[in-house]
């Protein structure tokens, strides 16, 4: 029955601990005890080393410490147990505070404001009300619906964007290819929360930049928020895009490479806003008894949910 | 039965056209036909000027183009006739808007992240989570209240603070000299939305200042965001408590002086950000049809809503 816990980038130590601590009759380790470790049952992992689980003979789940699984995926060795996304209220709202706080600064237009205070100029700019500006979403998984949710209360339009037809209320929902030219020409602010598949690859392009709207209800061109992942956006078109005024203003949180290489233009472009993979952070007293009720219901006979397709890549 | 509209600021011309448009069967002026012009009826007005409305025979009523009625009231020969204040949902929503904004730019480091990428750094702050923050509300009017509910649905704990006892659902509420105390060892983030009164000038001294709590789970002392009125303000104390460390940012929308004076230290100040009074604008395709519908439902026998109390001056 012992967890393992295996974390790059972060202290595994840490997370062991409060799993300890959330479970004390557990044994929780942070390394197997040799490749073929017959006591580990259960993998819950960051960027685990490539071929950590593959020689495990019990192992009977993978559970990811954070939304996105593509992390676990790129390990060509992973032995075919299922994989489990956390989905946990508190990692949601984290994203749809990024989320908010974003749309909110470029929507108040708040990288004129800073200009202008560095300026000492007391100007006020055009300022439109919530409900004539459409965000879309792409992405209506657990945290892009959040997000819409929220984003309607404060009286936003909100459209969204899904690979796979979904219905979501209050939400102008298009799905697929024959849906993507639409709903681009319909966002004022796109705010995209992809996972990283083969399929996403990339798709933040210059074709795709190209499909969106001249002029918002803010005078320019469309904003770009991303916090899905990196791997999605073709950095040189997103640049080229803002140069042009096709874009007008960019929140990014993840990249191509990260952390982001120093020689990156993206450092130092006025118009665009640079976080260090922080829109929702794991915070393990937060999501490890989301994690352990998981698996004492799996111990129970319940069905594990969350289980990732491995197919789709999410 | 003719409106008077008297704006200083702005062009009273363009909201005399909408006014016009929204209501033809209606005469709409921008002065009156002399001192003692007997067609005026209503008064619609930002700012007017001194004594403009003493000799109107036939006015009977005064109508605010913003929340706020302070402009109205600083004029000694306004006459015995019933102050309206205005309450729009645009206006409302235009200012929870902004409060949303200036939190969430605070609460998750936005001036922090945007020094680190002035330096190309990426480091990942310390993010306590929204449940884990307290923002106190200062003034628990429609705005105060609005506010309060779009804060509640991003995950904060909310504090609120009136002049007198307010109940609202989920808010913890404190009120009079014996509540002040309390809220403000309660808050983590203060929002000041109180009217501009005799009672309430200089209230933001540091007196008050020093009531706040010391740490908050961000890691500092606690924020300030006044979009009340600068009259609230003893800016000399607001910086001095910033360097001091006994508040750790500020987001002004108004000042003692506006515009403000470019001799200000507000405007460069690292920790402080400016907005010229622009949190929430009067848009008078939102307003219009608000004051119309008033001025027809007195015109019908029934009373007139949101009636200003002289004596309390909101």
């Amino acid at each position: 029955m012992t967890i393992l816990i295996s974390i790059t980038g972060y202290d595994p130590e840490r997370w062991a601990e409060i799993f300890r601590r959330a479970a004390p009759g557990r044994q929780v380790v942070t390394a197997p005890a040799g490749p073929a470790d017959p006591a580990i049952r259960y993998a819950i992992v960051w960027k685990q080393p490539e071929g950590l689980l593959a020689g495990l003979p019990n192992l009977t789940a993978i559970f990811s410490l954070g939304a996105g699984v593509d992390h676990i995926l790129r390990d060509r060795t992973l032995p075919d147990r299922p994989v489990v996304r956390i989905v946990a209220e508190d990692l949601t709202a984290r994203m749809s505070e990024y989320v908010v706080w974003r749309v909110m600064d470029h929507f108040r237009r708040g990288f004129a404001y800073r200009a202008q205070q560095g300026q000492k100029l007391w100007h006020e700019r055009l300022q439109p009300a919530a409900r004539e500006i459409t965000v879309g979403i792409m992405g209506l998984g657990n945290l892009g619906r959040d997000a819409a949710e929220k984003l309607k209360v404060l009286g936003f339009r909100v459209a969204g964007w899904s690979r796979t037809e979904r219905r979501v209320d209050g939400v102008d929902t298009f799905a697929g290819e024959a849906g993507l030219g639409p709903f681009l020409a319909a966002s004022d602010i796109l705010v995209v929360l992809l996972p990283a598949t083969p399929e996403t690859k990339g798709i933040l392009d210059a074709k795709l930049l190209s499909r969106l709207k001249r002029q918002t209800p803010l005078g320019a061109g469309p904003v770009l928020i991303n916090a899905g992942r990196g791997s999605l956006q073709v950095e040189a078109d997103i640049l080229a895009a803002l140069d042009a005024e096709r874009l007008s203003e960019a929140s990014l949180d993840v990249f191509e490479s990260e952390p982001l290489p120093a020689a990156s233009p993206l450092w130092t472009h006025p118009r665009v806003f640079v976080t260090p993979h922080a829109a929702a952070v794991s915070d393990p007293t937060a999501l490890v008894p989301e994690i352990l009720k998981q698996i004492e219901a799996f111990e129970r006979g319940e069905p594990l949910r969350h289980v990732v397709d491995r197919q789709a890549g999410y």
